[in-house]
């Protein structure tokens, strides 16, 4: 189970990394932004998580793997960037295996420090979406997952079943099977149908824009 | 004394997450894009202001009422956004009230671990204006508060003259009245007679932009 | 020695307040968003690496001296930012040896904390170069160290020397000058020379741009 969830982790940091190689190249950034923008992608969620809980140093100090993860990850992205669309599919799997294994990571750790259920649900949400925030602040856009698609709202559900599952008293193992299975199908039914969550603005207000 | 305080302090932070709601439907964001701006405006400067002095986990983690509170006032707040426009004096009060009282709790809480004088009153003016300032960078913008209004010097004179009183012996009680007085004062003051801080720009270079 | 150190640090600290004052005036912010932009692209490079290890309160609530040098400098800056134009040469100077000087400190100061060599690098060149970075966001561009100039590469290249140096049980003050003096080097070729990070981008892709 250990080993399958660290290659589960992996795979999750090494497709955040991509999507942050992705971005910063259509950016023209340099070598060295584009170093950062991957970084920051894959270990801004948990970052941000660790410093609103006082965990420190935050995790990513403690284990270079990662930094090595990444440093690879981008150079092999940088180099084979214009084939990348070709392997979209596969970076999809990755991204939404990424976001369900950091959300309940994320609660798993709130719940540990006793936080209201409610915030654990948040800190989850915020270990899986807040590197991409971060990602797209750094590249001067707007967050995407601030205006389409169901993305954070799949970690949001997964997150809340997790909860609610280990109030239940359900071992911590199987849970997060289940909940992370929720997180991946939520997302992927979205992706397949484009759902989004339902639209306030009227037409007339969304032909201003 | 301590209901009133609990009472202005939602007020406050409705009225931040009614203008982050504001700011967020400007933007054509989705549901959760607005309640993450929303949820930033509220409790963002106060975040800061913790992480910064070390306080953890940060203060909005161990209370789960106010994440409650800006859930119900985003969802209230989309339903409206188009009546927003007709309390607007309303929401005035509210946010000059808040940023009064954000003032003066993270001017107590930094006299609190025993720092400078001065530092006090920036980590007091962090609290009250840091919200908005992250709510602005969220929204690909640059702070409102860095351009124009006086805003941020109400909350530096309050807060001074908070750290002065205290100097002096004055009660806690007694100087966070006066002193938040002094906030509402000077921003209400500066918005009828609509005064900015001198510009340090000639005429040419004003025209420039 | 030790006062050496200090008034680097001075130099360094008045050198990214001025380049604050520069980016943040034409911007045409008002005083108080001057003096902020001045102030993060100071401190924010040791703040978020303070925050990283765990260490609080952050540097600068504990010594208001450098709010105090960041305030007089905005305000000298922006009576003379006319000027500033002519002095280019000195700022530069200032500049390169801030960002050596705070490199090899952050390097220092992760080496306490017993963090991964790689980790140290990373931290020694966030504190150099993320004040700049904030800095860039707050204003709403992107960072331009992602974009283009010898920057950052020459802060890694001196903290992974003082990195290798360390581990040979060399004295801390003999590295730190060799070190940061190899910053300071390669930062003074890249500007004399124009170099840049080989692009990664063909001359189609630029050109889309």
């Amino acid at each position: 189970m250990e080993s399958i969830a660290d290659i589960i982790d992996i795979l999750g940091t090494i497709a955040f990394a991509i999507s942050g190689v992705i971005t910063a190249t259509k950016k023209r950034m340099d070598l060295f932004g584009i170093l950062i923008i991957a970084t920051v992608t894959s270990v801004g969620g948990g970052t941000l998580r660790d410093l609103l809980i006082g965990k420190s140093p935050v995790t990513w100090l403690l284990n270079s793997t990662f930094v090595y993860i990444i440093v690879i990850t981008t150079v092999v992205g940088i180099i084979f960037r214009k084939q990348l669309r070709y392997v979209r599919r596969s970076l999809f799997l990755f991204d939404t295996i990424g976001i369900a294994l950091y959300t309940i990571t994320g609660v798993e750790i709130a719940l540990l420090v006793n936080l209201d259920p409610v915030i654990c649900v948040a800190l989850g949400t915020i270990t899986a979406c807040f590197g991409g925030v971060i990602r797209d602040i750094l590249c001067n856009e707007i967050p995407v997952i601030f205006r389409k698609e169901i993305y954070a709202s799949a970690c949001i559900a997964g997150g809340s079943l997790y909860v609610i599952l280990h109030s239940y008293g359900i071992s911590s193992g199987i849970n997060a099977v289940v909940s992370g299975f929720v997180v991946v199908l939520i997302r992927t039914l979205a992706v397949i149908y484009e759902l989004q969550l339902p639209s306030i603005y009227s037409k007339a207000e969304r032909d201003q824009n």
